[in-house]
């Protein structure tokens, strides 16, 4: 059993609403600090998984972002690390 | 001016609990996907960012980040990728 570290990065899908990166640009704008920022927020996850190899753990890691991390409709996600340990 | 795009990732600091980290673990135990996974949550901003050069938008993302985006107390970031667009 292999055991491997990933970091995934989860954001929302073109032409989903965020309403939190709005607040931010709201922000930014009205202090001064940055008159356009175009904000755009999502989650993020460093997590651990195992598996009997590489393409093994790489899918259990899918399954997890897909069904548990993310909402399929709205978000997508990426695999922005993944090390083995 | 010079425009920047950058790439944020806020992460509890160490010793600060993690309910939803923990939330997930849970899920990821009782559905039997993945036993102990060790769960770290986060958050995640991209945004555009003006400055007369690199050293002066890098300048102004630090005060975006540690004013902002973050809590110093509780969370650390990390500037994950900082390009000219």
């Amino acid at each position: 059993m292999k055991k491997y570290k990933a970091d995934i990065i989860v954001t929302l899908k073109k032409g989903v609403r965020d309403p939190q990166g709005a607040a931010v640009d709201t922000v930014l704008k009205r202090t001064g600090i940055q008159e356009i920022a175009q904000v755009q927020t999502g989650k993020f996850f460093t997590l651990d998984v195992t598996g009997s190899d590489e393409t093994n753990a790489k899918a259990k890691l899918d399954t997890i972002c897909r069904e548990v991390l993310s909402n399929p409709v709205l978000e997508s996600y990426k695999v922005e690390r993944f090390v083995e340990l």
